[in-house]
């Protein structure tokens, strides 16, 4: 697997932020942050003695993962430390399913039990993950950040989305280098060369590319200029349509999964502002498959059919975290309030 | 919190089979399987000794489940076992983050370290829930099954889904019951009574009631007979126009949770064919929030605005698991490859 680009960057705001810290520390590039490295620990830890805890940075039950912010012996430094349950390993079920995992039973009635299970802790490790010394940025990045629903008309789109889009400016170099074969041409599974028509379909960083019911892929439009759903009209079908045909059957031949295990949608807001599909297989709930990112490719195909304008006409609603330019944007129209309430 | 009624069964298909598993227990009612329990264990297990791993029934490695078929010592009847990791609990935290826990490191660099986490065993348990004997019921009810991704239109729901629905007569007793107040009366968080605008809004079974950013209500309209998205046109927006209104007020009056941090949808296809919309916090992603089974009120309201038969016309695309008897009818009808690929 190929380490993750400059693309991570610009990819969904609902990553997997454990993976990408361990991708960072396997990229093995130079630390900006290195420069304060003089506190730094030079020997990996053995265990968290000295370890206290200040603060519960984010958690989430459905996951089993914690984020926690911490100090060592007292020192200033902040440690940033994520933890996760791992998922289980079959090919570690016959040791986990032995006598030597002691169950703890809390209820017994007929054909029922339910226990406690402690396996031998080497089957049943956390992944954990140490930032230290963390700096505010860090921190920042590992909190957990309020989300706003914002309904967006066309004229908001207008007078706040599109001036603000404008304004950033954001780089979508790294896109043309992919539709160029500058970079990641070898991960490339698909490819219509078509200008107007054409894509280029390739596995999402989230993907290892192995396991097909974790299947993701994006489909990428050879076409420039398109931003978002919000482009897009019958002018646009063509385009759609052939991206739809096209990677259903690429999936097929190159995955043997058919097109009724596929879901193919659009974000809005999307990461980046190049038109582009997500394919994933329907058992992988993604995340960004909600009912308030995702728009079904086939929806969108005949929303524009029933009317050319749907796009031009419709509201849109969508989350932004609080850190999020656009929603300050939004704020300061007065279209979202700006008290917010914490909720944890 | 009240014990799962009838209700759950009519419940979303993406129910927390592991907690329903336990309630099933805790509700102590006479397994009618209990007549096979000459095989039955009358004391509670200790430990997995002479368990043999047969199958993997399931797996989630977001949730970090695993469903396996075994036998015990060699005996003809099957065991079910339901394995899950915990969520991390924050009052254990301080001794989980202490010298009692052991760092294997697997890299480090500068101020990145990842490690492998072993605690105490009592600190990282495994929910357990051993079903034994089983029954070919319970082997299924816990086996994946595959998900079938299927557009409808117009045409079909009136030609498949609607004679379906009709043949079936799924009984929605239980709604009446809650709309009468002969049942879960006093779950009721708001009520409009009003015979054709009003609805009554209860927490779903899955919310505990207390933690507020894992919300979930339920509104269920009063007036009879509206089945699901299908029905909906211009005459319902009075009604659908209130549910919205009300909601968020009841919620922001109740929970202290402002509209902007509420995601409200319809199902389709829904549970059970009385209109009710969903009311979930937007920080929980719950089961059933993909796009390929939610519909925001706010864009269907629009939607309708926009055009009011558009849920007459516009196909609507769903996932049907590979039992569902409306699958069955959208084979026979040619509308699904017949041919499944098994995805494991």
């Amino acid at each position: 697997m190929a380490a993750p680009m400059n693309k991570r960057k610009h990819d969904d705001e609902k990553k997997d932020l454990v993976s990408e810290a361990v991708s960072e520390v396997s990229s093995n590039k130079k630390q900006k942050t290195s420069s304060e490295s003089t506190a730094s620990l030079d020997d990996p830890l053995t265990d968290f003695n000295g370890f206290a805890v200040e603060k519960i940075l984010s958690e989430n039950s459905q996951t089993k993962t914690l984020f926690v912010q911490g100090t060592f012996d007292g020192s200033e430094s902040k440690a940033v430390v994520l933890l996760e349950k791992t998922a289980f390993r079959t090919n570690e079920l016959p040791v986990l399913m032995s006598k030597e995992t002691k169950l703890k039973a809390s209820l017994k009635n007929d054909i029922y039990g339910v226990y406690e299970g402690l396996p031998m802790p080497e089957l049943n490790g956390l992944k954990t993950t140490v930032i230290y010394p963390a700096t505010e940025k860090h921190i920042r990045k590992y909190t957990y950040q309020q989300l706003y629903l914002v309904t967006e008309t066309w004229q908001d789109y207008q007078q706040i989305t599109l001036p603000y889009l404008n304004e950033q400016r954001f780089s979508i170099q790294w896109v043309f280098n992919i539709l160029d074969k500058k970079a990641e041409s070898e991960r490339i599974v698909y490819e219509d060369t078509d200008p107007e028509l054409g894509f280029v379909l390739l596995p999402d960083m989230k993907w290892d590319g192995k396991q097909t019911d974790a299947l993701y892929l994006i489909a990428i439009c050879h076409k420039r200029g398109i931003k978002s759903l919000r482009d897009l009209t019958a002018d646009h079908l063509p385009l759609l349509k052939n991206i739809k045909e096209k990677c259903l059957t690429a999936v097929k031949t190159n995955y043997n999964i058919p097109p009724e295990q596929l879901r193919m949608y659009i974000h809005y807001q999307p990461s980046y502002y190049h038109l582009h599909v997500h394919v994933t297989h329907l058992k992988n709930v993604a995340p960004g498959t909600q009912a308030e990112k995702a728009h079904l490719l086939t929806d969108v195909i005949e929303n524009i059919e029933l009317m050319s304008d749907y796009y031009q006409k419709k509201s849109l609603t969508f989350a932004l975290r609080e850190s999020d330019g656009l929603l300050a944007k939004f704020k300061q129209a007065g279209k979202v309030l700006v008290t917010s309430i914490s909720v944890e």
